[in-house]
């Protein structure tokens, strides 16, 4: 069988990551999303196992030791990171496996595994995605600026991706994403079992 | 106006490469194909400016010495070659231009233009080849195993190319290029005036 393919998609808060991927993971049944292991506490609403792998802090720190993370990172004194076994486990099934990632885990993965295709999504402007972080109800001002200056940093990091996505209309970022998947599928570098044949 | 784009589609005699430009044309009116120039005489069915600009020999080597062909080559005692001039004057014009030529002529394409887009088209198999060039009634089976023999040397050379596109059935094959070009568009190069809005 065929292995399936790593894909990293990052992108601001507000951008639309959640619905991108969902709506992809509808689309297409050879597509798979990781989850992600994390330390934080787990919510009412939250299952384990599906929303997060609700871990220790030892067990975290036993895992990274034993180098068993594809990435991590601590955010506000929890630990969240893709656990690489449950991963490689689905691509060797042949499923494209989705990482929704943070871009500093976006970049480890990419480093760990350079053959991941990465994506990194875009509002149509800075405008718009103010208006989308304003639009979610939380009207805390102060943590729309900070989530736009965060952004911008993203957005810096952002050129080390390979594909920029631009999240106007569901269904163009959604088909771009699918083009992606299936342009990289005929890159030659895959395709060399049909021009060995020649040989 | 955003210029268009350099497309490179070759692949071995009797592998389908004209029907998949044709229908690519039909299909995307953002797609325009690059008459060649040649020496050799013109048939009676044949349009000059449509099928091959029908230029001189004296001409066409004033050209060579001016430098004025994306790629050019002899064959048979004529010259064969793409002018420049009118490719670069329909990518200014926004319009994405397909050369449908030989690999020599493909791979002098890409050392001068190292933007194009290359694809590669192959027949499913040898076989399905084969059976394509003795289904085509020209069934001398001399020239048939030429062909053959001319594919396999085509096939060394495809490594160079971006993409392999397999023509099996048709509507797969056009898919697969219109995904290409749909995924060459967001490459992260192509869109830094996204990213370039954080600065």
């Amino acid at each position: 069988m065929k292995k399936g393919r790593l894909i990293v998609i990052s992108g601001p808060s507000g951008v639309g990551k959640g619905t991108v991927v969902r709506a992809l993971l509808e689309r297409d049944p050879q597509l798979r999303v990781s989850v992600s292991a994390t330390t934080r506490p787990m919510r009412p609403n939250e299952i384990d196992g599906v929303h997060y792998y609700f871990i220790s802090h030892e067990k975290f720190e036993e895992m990274i030791a034993q180098d068993l993370f594809l990435e991590h990172a601590q955010y506000v004194g929890n630990y969240y990171g893709t656990p690489e076994a449950p991963v490689d486990r689905m691509l060797e099934q042949g499923f494209d496996v989705i990482l929704e990632i943070e871009v500093q885990g976006g970049l480890q993965v990419m480093k760990r595994r350079p053959d991941a295709i990465s994506v990194f999504l875009v509002a149509p402007s800075f405008e718009v995605l103010a208006a989308r972080l304003r639009g979610r109800g939380d009207t805390d001002e102060e943590k729309v600026l900070m989530r736009l200056q965060q952004a911008r940093m993203e957005y810096l990091v952002a050129s080390q991706y390979q594909y920029v996505v631009v999240n106007d209309r569901l269904e163009d970022a959604v088909s771009d994403v699918q083009a992606i998947l299936r342009a990289d599928a005929i890159k030659t570098e895959h395709q060399q079992h049909f021009l060995k044949e020649a040989l």
